[in-house]
């Protein structure tokens, strides 16, 4: 502004009437207005609003006197139990950053990440005790390693100082925590499993995490006191900022330490489970587990799908079991979800394979995401509208990351022209809403022509004996390259590779399908992406 | 931080990561997602999304052609029309601040808020004209007067240089606006209406508006595509900033020129109505519409009720007919409402007077307030959450204004000691809600004894002949000053004053109940408050 308008003297900012935004503010107010309210269940515990703000600020305190800091990292290995909750307001109370860490990943990867990240303090579940103390070996620092001793681990050992349960021990309940002098500080670090090289750290701030809270909220139409059952594993992008998100709505946490359907359903039951959260393989693990488990489902629930988009035959069985699924879309770097298909009510009149067809798409943009588009990534113009030229998807916004941890060239590339750029590939449909078609380097380009892995996938998965499918580029001395097929069986089913070869040159332009269909399981990440590093590799050594 | 933690270099703002919050995003984003869904009803009118967007835009850039830019006023007298709503975007768009100005102001005082909020436009409606002109002639300065010709408006006549709709054809409906460099920057400025001296320039920004434009979604559990009545005048701290309220939500703003119960339930049924806002009299005017009218309306409604707590007969009687009250407290200083009395489900289990007791309370803070408190207000010290010790009540963080415009010794004086000093009277109760008593100038003090006179209100309200009641202090030579009743009766109900007392000293002690009782009708603002200071007057007098 001109300094001489009358708006730019005399209206600064002053503690009155500023404070830096922080998701911590939510858990303060659940407990002020909800003490008495249910705010995480696990096995035979539960707590309440109250408590839980009372033990993270223990926790705070008691790291703090330990000299945990402002800019420390507090790494954790941890399965979805309540200490996993307490870490995601208890650490930043503190002022350090939490880095929650992948349960699945191996020995090396773990030390590379504690070093990378510069780690203080290790808090890591019993049940992790093997790769951890091989990760400590490998890793050969001082640090303070914090076992949690949760009672329905399987197996392991205590490795470090002191327990969880005793370092809270040490804490004040009563522990007046300071909020981030600017809310553009560290609150998380979050390392992607990189398909290549060693991972790269992915910083969240205060700002984002309550941006992406609260927006969780309107995408989903949250309601108060939702019961959320932790299906999603809480180290992924901090659990897409949902324990935030549950303390602002004031619900109820039902932990989960694995993905197991009968458990799944149980909870469902016993806690009047409203809403999930996960990957395609929850969603047809629930509807393919037997109707007398699927009997105890009373209640419809609102599941979140992200990182593939449902088949129409998944997408009815959820609908007839009462599951209200809504499509999201989005990376490590942006917060967890920031794109929604974002549902029109006149297209629940259309018919089922319509429907699955529009909550293919991935969607629009979160409210608080600035901006969504797809280019040309070199010359950054927008493709048209026509659902059909292929771009890189875009983001821009406050639910973007800070950046990658000690890694500028990293950051400043995929920051380029001003977008954060997601090396996913996708299309532009006329309505506004963007459809991934592929990663880019899962494009398969056979005889000049561009095979998008998705569009075969997406035949595949309409095979009446096909449960699930991947394709990769397989090498071809005449082709340059030609897609490979992986394929898993439904149960009792039967086929052969050339009865899906045929099917696919059925219903895809021919040089698209399949050369080559391989049977068996199918290698995944621990959020049920699939490694197709893995196949390509695979693939190559046929 | 200190410069040797990891995170303290290379992870900095850029237009991939950040981007300043302005709620003019969420009438983007309505419009490119839900370009068809209707956006503002007004009699025969009726807009979608994405005109409502193009509009805006159309008007964003005839304002900048014509030279209004960042930090200039474009002071508005208008009604609940769709030029109002489109005015809360197109007016920031140009970089502009909107002044809402009160239509039922004097035109001496609408020509010193021209003056002091130094307005380079006027838009003005044709019904105010006759006001408009006589304050345009003792504003004395030249001043751009566009005219809304709304074929809804009763008499008047045109007064600008050009209309409303020939100004927005001189705009271009793709401009690209460009959001405030700095999210605190002004969006917009409310005269507050002082009782004595003048009137207070209220800053809001962008940031602000933002924050609580997404809090009324949390606090009332807004779904998507509500269907909102324009009950709440959008001149009053800009409608609760509920226009970018409910372009957040995709709603349907469906325009009300004036309060009329008939006309409200033609909408109710016309447009299927799900929410609205307003001061206390527009809920017991729609409970004591005739029964043939209140047939008229077939489903749930959720209201906002401000400014006064609900009587219990009130409140059955809402409840009885389907409208789900929701009581909020705030002040022009805080965007509206900024504190909820957050419902608890197991109160619902409670008889109606303990209902109406606890929803009579002004609550907790909204998730966005940073602080809510009752204090001393020389000392500064939280009173006991006792339910009884009075103190002033005290907000602050980012849904504070950013201060009185060129007013600093005022501004200074409302935050001293860091809080945002309401000059609202109340106490803590031991569960955290607070309840207001009165205003620090409404106490009476009689013999040397505080008496609340909100208090003896309530008592009042509860007398079965009684619609309406305040009580103001009266001087008096014995006791300093005694209470002094003003009350309106029930159509049909008689008794008198002698009844009155008597029936407050059965329910009161004795030194509260009033000595004098004149019945009448109340004087009121426009948003429905009763102005003591002319009652306070009345009393002397006498």
């Amino acid at each position: 502004m001109s300094p001489s308008n009358p708006y730019s003297t005399g209206l600064d900012k002053n503690p009155a009437n500023f404070a830096p935004l922080t998701p911590l503010t939510f858990l303060t107010r659940a407990a002020q207005v909800y003490p008495h309210h249910t705010s995480i269940v696990h096995g035979e515990r539960r707590y309440a609003w109250a408590e839980t703000d009372a033990r993270c600020r223990r926790l705070a305190s008691a790291l703090q006197r330990r000299g945990i800091g402002a800019g420390d990292t507090v790494a954790v290995m941890g399965y979805n139990t309540p200490e996993m909750l307490e870490l995601h307001f208890a650490v930043p109370m503190a002022g350090a950053v939490l880095n929650t860490i992948n349960t699945r990943l191996d020995a090396a990867t773990i030390a590379f990440i504690l070093g990378h990240g510069e780690a203080k303090v290790l808090v890591t579940d019993r049940e992790a005790s093997p790769v951890i103390k091989e990760a400590l070996r490998q890793f050969g620092k001082p640090i303070l390693v914090i076992d949690i001793d949760d009672p329905l681990a399987q197996g392991g050992e205590l490795l470090g100082e002191t327990t969880y349960e005793a370092l809270l021990a040490e804490g004040d309940p009563t522990f007046h925590w300071q909020p981030p002098a600017d809310e553009w500080s560290a609150i998380s670090l979050n390392y992607t499993s990189g398909t290549t090289g060693n991972p790269k750290g992915v910083v969240y701030h205060h700002r984002g995490a309550y941006l992406n809270a609260v927006n969780n909220v309107l995408a989903w139409e949250l309601p108060k006191h939702p019961v959320y059952l932790w299906t999603l594993p809480m180290f992924h992008c901090n659990g897409w900022c949902f324990p935030w998100t549950l303390a602002a709505a004031v619900g109820t946490n039902v932990c989960l330490r694995r993905v197991d359907v009968d458990q799944i359903y149980d909870l469902f039951e016993r806690e009047g489970v409203t809403h999930y959260c996960g990957a395609p393989t929850v969603h047809s693990m629930l509807i393919n587990a037997p109707a007398e488990v699927r009997a105890k489902k009373k209640q419809p629930i609102k599941g979140m799908i992200a990182a593939a988009p449902p088949p129409a035959a998944i997408l009815q069985a959820m609908a007839e079991n009462q599951f209200d699924i809504t499509h999201v879309y989005g990376l490590t770097e942006t917060y967890g979800p920031a794109v929604m298909c974002d549902w029109h009510g006149e297209w629940n009149d259309l018919s089922i394979e319509e429907q699955a067809r529009l909550k293919a798409r991935q969607g629009v943009r979160y409210h608080m995401l600035d901006g969504l588009t797809v280019a040309d990534p070199v010359t950054m113009e927008p493709v048209p509208a026509d659902g059909e030229t292929l771009g890189e998807v875009l983001f821009r916004g406050n639910i973007v990351m800070m950046g990658y941890l000690k890694n500028e060239k990293a950051t400043n590339e995929a920051f380029r022209d001003g977008w954060f750029h997601s090396g996913d590939l996708g299309v532009m449909h006329p309505d506004g809403y963007i459809e991934l078609k592929d990663r880019a380097k899962d494009i398969i380009i056979s005889g000049g022509e561009n095979i998008s892995t998705i569009e075969v996938e997406n035949v595949l998965y309409r095979h009446p004996a096909i449960l699930e499918a991947a394709v990769v580029a397989r090498p071809d001395e005449k082709w340059g390259e030609t897609p490979c097929a992986f394929v898993t069986l439904r149960p009792d089913m039967e086929t052969s590779e050339a009865e899906i070869i045929d099917f696919c040159r059925q219903n895809l332009a021919h040089f698209k399908a399949p050369k080559m269909v391989i049977f068996g399981p199918l290698p995944k990440t621990s959020t049920g992406k699939v490694q197709k590093f893995i196949l390509r590799e695979q693939a190559r050594q046929i």
